[in-house]
């Protein structure tokens, strides 16, 4: 089996994008403020949206389930307050348990969290809980900078993040670790903010020791780990001087990669790189770099051919598309075999 | 002859960081604020600090001729206001001038800027004459966030950086795009703002038409360009997205990578992917990582060693190490060739 972990709903039908809208207007002129029930999606729209897009692409390239989160770059956690927040997580989190739902062979939900800048981020406990104990998802994303591209809120290290992570350990669920959009002019979203997040997400890690507080916690970095696995050797001897273990030992029990790295050197390094298990399968498909390759006539996202052509053995390969997912998302594990799958 | 594009004088004696203490002390407290008159650094130190550092280490590891700036980090531009930044560059300069006559076979200078957050670039312009027309330097250090991780100034691509570009062409100098140290605690110095600032600097120019502007403007990105060699696809497939010529027609002209990447698969796959022309031997040693990388026994900064493991044929080896500096660095090679070299 092909487990992709790093999709969002990027073709969710219009209708939600205008709502998205007229909250948004909303916080300004609060008589226009839209009820969450406002919003109507039928089952033919949803079903329709996927299976022209993500569903057609799976079947295509030969991926077969997808861990599928709300679009990364519509969270947004900048606009608005709390209450803001809160309302567009439940709808964005629910369109992706249905169509969980609709494709339960081949989709199977991740939280967005209702997090907005400033406010603690406790508040979340509550999405997280019924995303993972009613709708059956199998993971969280958490944006380590919910002020859009001004980096408010403390590193990931500081015990302002502990109340999300004592709540993943006690569901066993790790998390992606993904921004959103920039609203800093300086940061382009999807080829500079989101890379960015990444390296500096994995260098507070190095930096501080939480997982001694939770040896259980399981960060998932996107797009390949930003800078990371380019820089291992900057990144191994940083850790050095600061004293801290081989990161190895300090951090890859606890520290995954997946493979939205949209060329075949950057997976070959990769892979050459950082221990397999420590690699995810993902595309993120239909996201940030869409069109096709000419230097290969291939569509960039199209990651799998990057890993069939990788020098690593089936059995790696065979860890990097189902194996280290298992494990890394247990609940995933748990509901596949449920299935016996 | 080996150029290494990308020292900075880590090793000052410590008479230099006192007489900073004293000016931030001076910020808040004037009638402490020092004299630059009162730094006295004699040749002796100079000579000291260098021979049994940067030099010892050049003669070992076989390179010749390092342009040299003021440290990085300490650069601070974030600290106190334009008055503050003017006279601590004013005195880094000039530290970097005596070194460059005093062992003027090894080192050739290039400028930091007094910049200051919020203030016009242009107020930059006296100290980079100076440096250039007086003590011969050939580039200049340009900070595209000299607010220290909060990026609040316009993107490289804006007019408010233009006064500086104006110079750059008037002068033909390169600048290397290069960051100083954080004070916001998302951010690593040296694990996270340096490379997250080249990989921002980069995209900003994709999304930009910069170099329509000025079309023999030229940055050199640190760090191996920050996370932009490993995520080339994505880059490539961002620009195809924003109707942009390929990056070989749209930035590959104006913007070079120089190598510092402290391990031998990171500096493989610059080496893979960007075209050679665009590739500059550096190794900022003495600098963020300073250890010995136990898994080969040599330091991780002396990035000789990498390129010359690298599969490149000897005529590619030949332009890393020397012939791309003096194409990019036009005074640098004036200089050489004024001496014979």
């Amino acid at each position: 089996m092909i487990i992709d972990v790093h999709g969002h709903y990027t073709t969710a039908p219009r209708a939600l994008e205008d709502w998205r809208n007229r909250q948004i207007a909303g916080i300004k002129d609060p008589s226009a403020m839209p009820k969450a029930s406002e919003l109507r999606i039928g089952d033919d729209e949803l079903r329709d949206s996927i299976e022209k897009n993500q569903l057609r692409f799976m079947r295509e390239r030969g991926s077969d389930l997808t861990i599928f989160s709300p679009r990364a770059s519509f969270m947004a956690h900048h606009i608005g307050d709390f209450q803001v927040s809160s309302t567009w997580a439940a709808i964005c989190n629910e369109l992706c348990h249905r169509v969980g739902l609709l494709f339960p062979d081949h989709f199977i939900g991740a939280a967005m969290l209702p997090q907005s800048p400033g406010v603690n981020p406790k508040s979340c406990i509550p999405e997280l809980e019924k995303c993972v104990l009613e709708y059956g998802f199998v993971a969280i994303n958490l944006n380590p900078d919910p002020s859009g591209g001004h980096w408010k809120e403390p590193p990931l290290t500081d015990r302002h993040w502990y109340p999300i992570y004592e709540k993943m350990v006690e569901h066993d669920i790790p998390a992606m670790i993904h921004v959103s959009t920039s609203c800093n002019p300086c940061f382009h979203t999807t080829g500079a903010h989101y890379l960015n997040a990444d390296t500096t997400a994995f260098m507070q890690c190095v930096t501080g020791d939480l997982f001694k507080d939770f040896p259980t916690l399981r960060f998932v970095i996107p797009h390949g780990g930003g800078a990371v696995p380019y820089h291992w050797g900057r990144f191994r001897g940083l850790a050095q001087e600061l004293k801290k273990p081989l990161l190895q030992d300090h951090l890859l029990g606890n520290i995954f990669f997946d493979t939205c790295v949209y060329h075949q050197p950057g997976i070959d390094l990769l892979a050459r790189v950082i221990p397999i298990d420590n690699i995810l399968f993902a595309s993120e498909m239909i996201g940030a770099v869409r069109g096709i390759d000419p230097t290969t006539g291939h569509h960039y996202d199209d990651t799998k051919r990057y890993i069939e052509a990788a020098a690593v053995d089936p059995e790696a390969r065979r860890k990097i598309y189902e194996g280290n997912a298992r494990r890394v998302y247990p609940r995933l594990d748990r509901a596949l075999r449920a299935k016996g799958r």
